[in-house]
């Protein structure tokens, strides 16, 4: 095991530099000959090289050790630590005597430990620090890659990606050199992630085959995520008897059917005997699933589960399921009613390595919804909630978007009202997941400001009480080691607030959706207003918004707990960021922030252009200075600049579409086209 | 010489039944022996074979004689008839004492004639016929094919097409079998069209090696075409010197552009000594032009006439230039404006074989457009007009929408007032352009009626006088000769005010553009309205339209000479159907039609999609009717459902949008969701 360094590619939060008060300490490493643990000494024996510090053999003297419980020559200062057990992925961090100390049950935690300690820097070897025990708070930390081994000639390669091709196959194979993978892992690792799902949810042909006759590819990757702790995931087909078996149905209770998963999920485990699992999007735009059998999702996923629970798998089912052939014209269907309405008759219908994967909210990764109900609604079910790391509607790596705030609101989510469990608490077994932004960019992310979304998501999946803004500052730090103080604060100026600031300057007041068809990208709308996916805001020259009250409308507020079914429900006491979401609303309704919807539509989207303009003023000043490389500040001056355009022409769309359409005037007098 | 043949394919207006009336008679031919007289010898023998007939030999007897005015052997019956001299591609037709009599003084001539003579069935071997001089009114009757050698992911092999692949190209190289496109000249040259343009005016990478080193495939074409009297023409990319020649530049006024252009020209002509000449976008939508090196297109379109006029070819020059990337927030920019706006100021400028080519109105080949105000600004130029037999805007063949009816009205648009010439008069030495709507399908333009568009197109071209009514009933007498008055008055009654239907339900009063982005099927009203291309209507919940008066708006009225500029500029005197083109107007303004402008919103869209139903209900009675062949039947039937889905569609969107802007009720109470 060698630490993965590649050339031309930026090294995001784990610079050389992020290693110097680790690497120049006195590190003693015990543990067992694990592939983890190897991976430890080696990232111990890097460091130690490029800083000046040794790696300390045993009965040398030491700043740091960092030692499995289970170690028989468990040095007296280690075995003073206590503290509860660490568990499967956790450790015990503590210092005195002028030696820190790291303890895992398991070379996981070690790992986990040791960039612990890189994190934590200098601050790591200062003073003396009481034993405390670090365990990631949700099972699993994953992260789906919607990467194809084909170029869709409109879509690209990676299924919204926004940083180039896949970082795993190019021209139709694997990359040959799989450094870079290795790399990302070791950056994935760093922040808690544990799982990598590495193909798209949508299974073209090629793609299903890694299932079988190219499985081999799947088995590379894995070999190199497993290095740094991740199992590796797949993303195969409801229809794969048919397509990959010859059989002439899929139908989950068909005993070929089943028999044929089994074998399938045999092989695969005698390739890759630690394979995560499966990753399946059934029955929803347009892929195959139970529903064409007359059989339900439990069936679907049970049959999965089935064929995986011999081998310690999981299937990860995705409740992403509406109809996408809707008529417009039809008030009725709800798409944000769907998933609940599918799914919550099925609780407790699962099998216990099944997780039901659960968008955040109900419709798709919008920059504002509600939380989806069914996280509230499936008690007997293990669930994974599911976000975007990559920036579908939320600037697509163009724009400044720190999503860690909303992920945050997310988790932290009361749907029983507070001091009940938050949503992060509901969902401990399953997980937490996240579509990847990386691809092969230069920056991984295309936006290099975009890392810190791919890092702030691991560092919340293992601990959702962190505070975004501090998940951020410490992204800072570590990321531009040459930043002092100014450049902290210009960071945070700029990023802190900027999923607030496009909030702002789009889609107003949880109405959404408000895009251009297809790509998503910049505003429309009316765009989706008249198609079948059921997106719709039904704004007239009277008002906007959708009624999904239980009263008047879709009867959607009903498939919340108290006291939220009847805080949506009420006009009055539904936030406003929400308001369009839950209500249709007249364009002089007064909001609870005193202003009425037309003119919050209006001071909003003036005051997001602007803030858009001010994130690259505090850009500018960095200019020249030598705490950013010049090719990296290029980069992000390039994104801001369209930021800025991007912004100003969503401020004066939605103005001016909602002027034509109420007849209101800006209070201010502000140009409105 | 023998006549093309192609099984599976339909042989469109002429199946065999049309050759019965000639192909029963005996048939004297005098002619020369050019590949023209040839091909008019095999059609008589192929008819006479068929149908029982005879080629007479000089000294028989004979029903009909075909022949050359300088033919030596001049029976009495053909040195008897008199009339003005037909001329280049004209023909007298005469029929007295028992014999039909066609005489020309070119073998194209001959050839017009002999088709004429089958269009007239039994007719033409009836009674006496005085001698009647046929000549094409128009000099070139051209149709331009948007075929690319390779197919676009999205855009499909042939750009806007709708009837499949090229009928020229295949996988990458020229079809291996080209009797089709020799059954395609026949085509042609029945309805008197009398050039072609053989691939895309926006010229690829590939496609530009046509006029080089792929130059073999344009002349097997032209051989194809050669035999009908048809010449090829092709598609060259203003930057032909830079991508094919290797030279730095393009620029029209440089010595060895210009002797790079000559060179190429006199190689082309070495290869196809017919060809026709060169069609050029430039400056346009993204493709290269002389704007690049500050040369106006006077400049640029020269060179080529220049490089062309040796061997006696034209250059056809688009007069489509205008801003695609203009701000909508910019109401001063016109985009019906800068065609004229670019080309008028070039007047008398231009050499004696450039012809600037026109699309008939100043957008884009809307359902409903004024007419090109350029076509009256350049006296002292070659106009040709173009239009769009492929229905890119106006049902995409999936709609029944026959289009000679507007044509007709294009054609016979009189700038200067009644009595005044006619934009047929101003173009006579210019020609009618179209884009063509022929691909590999089947029926060869996937609609099996819009083969009525393709053939009114050439009837119109060669006398724009005809009416179209006439024009359909010739076709479907042509087309069905199985079918009698029944067959006739149901398609008649289907296509006949087919088009004014279409305008009925999609976007009203002339306002334009409501369609799909890209593709441009099916409705969004505001799917271009915040767009770079130009294309907006301005609808507010007070009033639609675009107002480009002289006096308050962007002033395009004044591009017209009187009396049409006074008519535009008058909100009371412009008609009904352009209203929305030349002014913004009140929902409650009154129409010179007495209903208001959002009631006869409401009333058209009605009644389009009621019209849409009943063109379906005329079809169904057909069904197992045995004058409709089965497998056309159905192709017309699912064509039809799609229809009047699509209508529907239109109905209720455009009226749910007018309806959501204005808030004004149907007086009628119908359904507006």
């Amino acid at each position: 095991m060698t630490v993965p360094h590649v050339d031309d590619v930026h090294p995001a939060w784990l610079p050389p530099e992020a290693f110097r008060a680790l690497g120049a300490r006195r590190v003693l490493v015990l543990a067992d000959a694990s592939e983890v643990a190897e991976t430890v000494r080696a990232e111990v024996a890097d460091a130690c090289a490029r800083h000046g510090g040794a790696v300390a053999a045993p009965g040398e003297p030491y700043d740091l050790v960092l030692a499995l419980t289970s170690d028989g020559s468990l040095p007296a200062a280690a075995q003073a630590v206590k503290g509860p057990e660490p568990g499967a992925e956790g450790f015990l961090l503590a210092r005195s005597g002028g030696v820190t100390v790291v303890l895992a049950d398991q070379p996981a935690g070690l790992l986990y430990g040791f960039f612990a300690v890189v994190r934590l820097g200098e601050a790591a070897f200062e003073g003396d620090r009481p034993a405390e025990t670090h365990r990631p708070a949700l099972a699993r930390r994953m992260l789906d890659h919607w990467d194809n081994i084909g170029v869709h000639p409109v879509m690209g390669q990676v299924e919204r990606g926004y940083s180039g091709g896949s970082i795993f196959w190019h021209d139709g194979v694997l990359h040959e050199d799989l450094t870079r993978v290795r790399a990302y892992a070791r950056l994935l690792a760093a922040t808690g992630v544990n799982a990598v799902a590495v193909n798209n949810v949508n299974v073209h042909a090629t793609e299903a085959r890694l299932l079988t006759d190219r499985l081999g590819e799947v088995a590379a990757l894995a070999a190199e995520f497993r290095a740094y702790g991740i199992r590796v995931h797949l993303s195969v087909t409801f229809a794969s008897p048919i397509v990959l078996g010859g059989l002439e149905t899929a139908n989950p209770v068909e005993e070929d059917v089943r028999a044929w998963w089994a074998r399938t999920t045999e092989r695969v485990y005698e390739t890759i005997p630690d394979f995560g699992g499966y990753v399946v999007k059934a029955d929803s735009e347009g892929q195959p699933g139970p529903f064409a059998y007359g059989r339900d999702h439990a069936d679907g996923a049970n049959m999965l589960a089935d064929a995986l629970a011999p081998h310690g798998g999981v299937v990860h089912w995705r409740a992403f399921v509406y109809n996408h052939r809707q008529d417009w014209r039809d008030r009725k269907t709800d798409r944000a009613r769907a998933a609940h309405d599918h799914f919550s008759p099925l609780d407790g219908r699962f099998r216990d390595n099944a997780i039901l994967q659960v968008k955040y909210g109900p419709i798709d990764f919008q920059t504002r919804e509600p939380i989806s109900p069914v996280i509230a609604a499936m008690p007997a079910t293990k669930l994974a909630v599911e976000l975007q790391v990559t920036q579908e509607y939320t600037g697509q790596q163009r724009h400044v978007c720190y999503l860690a705030p909303m992920w945050s609101e997310v988790l932290g989510f009361r749907f029983w009202g507070p001091g009940e469990r938050a949503v992060a608490d509901v969902t401990t077994s399953g997980g937490l997941v996240a579509v990847s932004n990386v691809g092969d960019d230069p920056y991984w992310t295309g936006h290099p400001l975009a890392q810190a979304n791919l890092y702030a998501f691991g560092r919340l999946a293992w601990n959702p009480g962190l505070d975004p803004a501090a998940i951020l500052d410490e992204w800072i730090g570590l990321t531009f080691p040459k930043g002092g103080e100014g450049l902290r604060e210009t960071l945070h100026g700029m990023m802190d607030g900027s999923w607030r600031t496009y909030e702002r300057y789009t889609a107003p007041l949880g109405v959404g959706f408000m895009v251009r068809p297809g790509h998503h990208y910049g505003p429309d709308v009316d765009g989706y207003e008249y198609t079948p996916w059921g997106t719709y805001h039904f704004a007239d020259r009277d008002g906007v918004g959708v009624d999904r009250t239980r009263s008047t409308g879709t009867g959607y507020t009903g498939q919340y707990p108290a006291p939220w079914s009847q805080v949506y429900e009420s006009r009055a006491e539904c936030p406003d960021e929400l308001l369009l979401f839950f209500h249709h609303v007249p364009y002089e309704h007064v909001l609870q922030s005193g202003t009425t919807v037309i003119q919050h539509i209006y001071d909003t989207h003036f005051a997001g252009a602007e803030e858009a303009a001010e994130i690259r003023a505090l850009w500018a000043k960095l200019e020249g200075d030598d705490v950013v490389d010049p090719a990296l500040y290029a980069r992000v001056r390039e994104r801001l600049d369209e930021q800025v355009r991007s912004a100003e022409e969503w401020r004066d769309q939605i103005n001016t579409y909602f002027f034509r359409k109420s007849g209101v005037p800006d209070a201010h007098g502000r140009t409105i086209h």
